[in-house]
């Protein structure tokens, strides 16, 4: 791991990471990832979807001749990866990165119009048509992540070349949109454009940024719907014919003014990339309503519309959420970025009110659907993240058109892969948050961080066995000894932890510990270590009972990975495999040092259901269930289709429902005898 | 119920319906459904999508002006109507119902052309285009239609009219079609004219009409393909853009010669009527390569890809078989002119060789899926026959788009509801078959039937007290006494039968039991009576272990009626019912007598998942389930739907799987020491 500067870290309150899980992960970011899209979108992968993206920006600018080509997003393909790169040179030196990152901001500063406008597929496809279709052609989706990659690239390099780039596209953006008389009072079918604003205005403090981003948001949903008066103004052209954009108002949240919003609808993405947006105005402006609307939002979507794994959207159609409790395993859409986008919301609720519900939330995206979501050789992705796969019936049944059996080397409609980059480069800043002289430990991730605490930096060296082992140590390095508090994260997976500080076991008060973190208030001085140890159960996880799909089942989680079933390990036919639970039933941990570059199993005693007696027979009656004692061999979610096209999944049938189990019949026993 | 001449009944080997489930349902479809479907078919019912299909006739017939209006196959909606009118014609007089056939018999006749062509969609709309989408146009199913409608009514009133026109219509078929130079080696991409031209052959005994149903059969699937010929020679044109009917060969059936189709593959209706041609004419020809195809598809759809409702089509997509042991409840297609072609397709197989396995399958269909596919009041509709229902869901989740919660009046697409009222008028031709001086008895159903045998006339009156009771009494009236065998069938869903002959009860031996069937052969004399009592238990039925959307699942069925839950009358969230299963948990019957015409419910006892102690939780680590003691309310399936929109389950959760239940943890315990 490269040192950073120190000017770089205390601006960022970022973390350098060396972690046993992590380091490789953001090595592979590095080493092969960013090289990787690199080639991608310049058409260089064989037996891949064009990108088209890098040419199309040459073209543009005027450095190529031929014709756009690809989706209306294309462009954000591009940012997203100089965002990581941005990132990724925040972390390290790596000229030759930037002198490749440095001309293709050349290339985008050339093809950037006169007014600023910036959007190669209009540019060279419609340049008449620019604004006239906001609800499906993510114009402004595509200039927010142009300014996400512009602040991070100045951050990391200093260099404003593309920094003034984004703030000529957003002057022409103001130019354009807003209240006044004579511009257009709309937004974005895909929100994006607030939360970039948001960061430009961090970056330049000028106002208006933030302003805008605010008027982004209040337009949405408006009446009279602007959707339709644009659709009226281009007399009815359609993008997008097979998704009813502009009709179906809740695809893109655009059904209700976003403060009225109570229940997730539509395409999740778009869903957290909004409420993220508004959770960095709600913080910036101390807006209530906005703040009470991020709350409602989040509580809708992590109590009744979230996958066990992070993941989120129900649905295929409209890449969609559907209603509450209505969380199907196999049909699941479940998109890589979707979870990305979720971790930008908690991570902003973080900020505004440290609740370790947040953190929950936003490890349990992390350790599942998105590293879930690449695999590690950083060369294959999945979009869709499901939790239950049958490759013969996804082959035959069209209800399962949308899943991948396997990762894919790269996809027509290319926005997990580089997303997942930008992430994972990024990831160091998620694990602390510094507030009212108390450091919150969000993540735990080997790292180094300074904050800014007590009016000195303060260095927290943390040291973690995570995620198989809840054995973490931090060790405190500052100037001068000061009184600061340490809020420990005390993770939803876990039980009551033990800590100690140099040794000496902390007595936890009630009071101490406050939405979901344990704060130790304290003098501290250099070389103070503080050693958590938090209990990693195999828990069995129920779904609650208004989930259709998981009743009767359970779900193998421990510490934050959640765990799944595989044919590899387990044969075909993983639905005839009961899992038993209750005393006695507990599972054998092994770490597999060969298996996907280490992981830790589970076997878990199980029951199998024969199928001896049935021949040729669909039906029968009042037949005995034959069931022959077993093994099933759990790994860790994010591992799954590493070694062939499988059967997979998360929930298994249990044991202790209705009727049956021991524990179950003492407990309706006792419900009777009442 | 009208009585029939005798020479019909002779000619038919037909029964008169006297039965207290069933003849209500005749005296439905021809005081109700009948002449309702004939307004629906005139437009005459609002609030519904148009038909036009009597109009299309007429202006075709030049007896009135405007356009064609409708689906490519919208005649053919017009000749199952008066096929319905046929069979209804032979179970009695009616004038005024055959004055309003008569008509319609004008118009149509009038609508054919010179060359005997007769389809108005493609005189209306493409007269130039006839002959060159067989793929997609269904010019020959309508055709075949048209000529069973014309059998059926020729038969019942000895006019010969439309069995002219019929003939007309096979004769310009047979010039265009053929092996020979110049004529087209194609066939229709929805099977039926098979079928048709079968019965047309049996009214005119004409072997040209035989021969060419085998052609139709012989040439699909072989290659080069007739398809992509076609294709090419209509430079592409498509009918139905949605569906891929060219490209996708399996969709039709036309994947492989049907000789060597052993699974049962595309759109499910096309699959069954197809089957049931091949069966005609392997009777005919005694081909054993067909009949050997025949009972290798049957197979393959009773054995893998049936719902226990005997409902077929697993997929919304294509109407369509997916694969073997893929069953989904909610996603189920289940088409109820699928059901209505899988009782053919049965019928076809007994006539060939009497198996109990084909009775059993068509008593499924018959009483679950095709029943239920009607409202009691004759007038409401389900094209799509789910196992499950989750109406929020269905309305949110696009993946439920083709299921609908309550039957509907009308469909654009109406080869349903005709398709009912013509089966239900003839269903008293399934009742028995007669084959080497044996009379088989597949259905107990309360009639009079007059079968050949021994060399007369036997009379068998049938009183049945199914499907509530499995009594039945069968007295025999003839002028002799002669020697024939009654072969009696006993159901899957029975156990061991009472069977006495004038009171005294027949030990069955071994060599009696042929095939499902109970042999009685004896001299028989007028006024004998045959006494049978079939055992008829609430039977928990388990689906095969390989069935991924049955395991750990319970279906109650009693006699041939499969029994669903639903929200009316058990409250909402279903799938928090667990069936308590094993000694003391039988139900409690109760015939209702206010319900819907009179049924038998059932109350079973079961335990209710409570969801006390969740609050906003999603997922829980390690906690008990609780469950409280409660009674489900079960109704035959038939009968779901008729109560407004709620939740229905066919398939509830059991509590034998896995480690629960005593009698599972005993079986368990005994193979784990074995």
């Amino acid at each position: 791991m490269r040192k950073l500067s120190d000017s770089n870290v205390v601006f960022l309150q970022k973390a350098i990471i060396q972690d046993d899980f992590w380091s490789p992960y953001i090595a592979l970011v590095r080493d092969v990832v960013v090289p990787y899209q690199w080639e991608a979108l310049n058409d260089r992968i064989e037996g891949t979807e064009p990108s088209h993206a890098i040419r199309n920006f040459k073209i543009a600018a005027g450095l190529e001749q031929g014709e756009f080509y690809g989706m209306v997003f294309q462009d954000s393909d591009v940012s997203k990866w100089l965002e990581a790169v941005g990132y990724l040179l925040e972390l390290g030196p790596d000229p030759e990165l930037e002198a490749v990152a440095d001309d293709i901001v050349e290339t985008i500063a050339k093809a950037q119009q006169e007014d600023g406008y910036l959007n190669t597929y209009f540019t060279l496809k419609e340049p008449e048509g620019r604004w006239t279709n906001l609800a499906e052609c993510h114009e402004l989706y595509c200039a927010g992540h142009l300014i996400e990659a512009a602040v991070a690239y100045y951050r990391a390099t200093g260099k404003d070349r593309i920094l003034n780039v984004a703030c000529r596209l957003a002057d022409c953006i103001d130019d354009v949109f807003g209240p006044e008389e004579g511009k257009i009072n709309g937004y974005d079918g895909h929100q994006e454009i607030e939360l970039a604003l948001v960061k430009l205005y961090h970056a330049t403090q000028h106002d208006k940024y933030l302003e805008l981003a605010r008027f982004f948001l209040d337009e949405r949903g408006k009446l009279p719907h602007f959707y339709d008066e644009e659709f009226r103004k281009r007399n009815g052209r359609t993008h997008f014919p097979g998704l009813k954009m502009t009709a179906d108002k809740f695809y893109s949240q655009a059904h209700l003014p976003v403060r009225q919003q109570t229940t997730a609808e539509g395409h999740a993405v778009r869903v957290v990339y909004m409420c993220s947006g508004m959770a960095d105005v709600a913080l910036e402006t101390k807006d209530p309503d906005l703040l009470a609307a991020c709350r409602a939002l989040w509580s809708n979507i992590v109590s009744k519309r979230m996958y066990i794994t992070g993941a989120i959207g129900s649905m295929s159609y409209g890449e969609s959420f559907t209603l509450d409790y209505d969380l199907p395993s196999g049909t699941a859409y479940a998109e890589t970025c979707a979870s990305i986008g979720l971790i930008f919301f908690a991570h902003r609720m973080l900020k505004i009110e440290p609740k370790s519900e947040y953190a929950d939330v936003l490890e349990r995206a992390l350790y599942n659907t998105v590293i879930g979501g690449m695999s590690r050789d950083g060369k294959h992705f999945f979009y869709v993240n499901p939790l239950e796969v049958w490759p013969e019936g996804i082959r035959k049944n069209k209800n399962y058109e949308h899943v991948k059996v396997e990762r894919q080397q790269w996809f027509g409609c290319a926005c997990c892969p580089p997303n997942i980059a930008r992430l994972l480069a990024s990831l160091s800043t998620y694990v602390y948050s510094v507030k009212d002289n108390t450091a919150y430990t969000h993540l735990y991730i080997g790292s180094e961080a300074r904050l800014e605490l007590a009016g000195q930096t303060v260095s927290l060296i943390q040291r973690s066995e995570l995620p198989w082992e809840g054995v973490v140590r931090f060790e405190v390095a500052m100037q001068r000894t000061s009184r600061f508090t340490l809020a420990l994260r005390i993770p939803d997976w876990s039980g009551s932890p033990d800590i100690r500080v140099n040794g000496k076991a902390v007595v936890v008060a009630d009071y101490q510990e406050i939405n979901g973190y344990i704060h130790v208030d304290r003098e501290w001085s250099s070389g103070d270590i503080v050693h958590l140890v938090l209990p990693m159960p195999i828990n069995y996880m129920k779904g609650n009972p208004l989930i259709r799909e998981t009743i009767g089942k359970v779900a193998i989680q421990r510490g934050p990975m959640v765990y799944c079933i595989e044919e590899a390990d387990n044969g075909p036919h993983l639905h005839q495999l009961f899992l038993e639970q209750g005393a006695g039933a507990d599972g054998r941990l092994e770490f597999e040092q060969e298996m996907l570059g280490g992981l830790l199993t589970l076997a878990m005693p199980a029951n199998r259901i024969v199928e001896e007696g049935w021949g040729d027979r669909l039906y029968k009656a009042n037949a005995d269930t034959k069931v022959e004692k077993t093994t099933a061999l759990f790994i860790p979610y994010f591992a799954w289709a590493n070694r062939g096209a499988g059967e997979m999944r998360v929930w298994v049938s249990g044991s202790d429902s209705g009727q049956g189990g021991k524990r179950m019949g003492q407990s309706r026993q006792s419900t009777a005898d009442s």
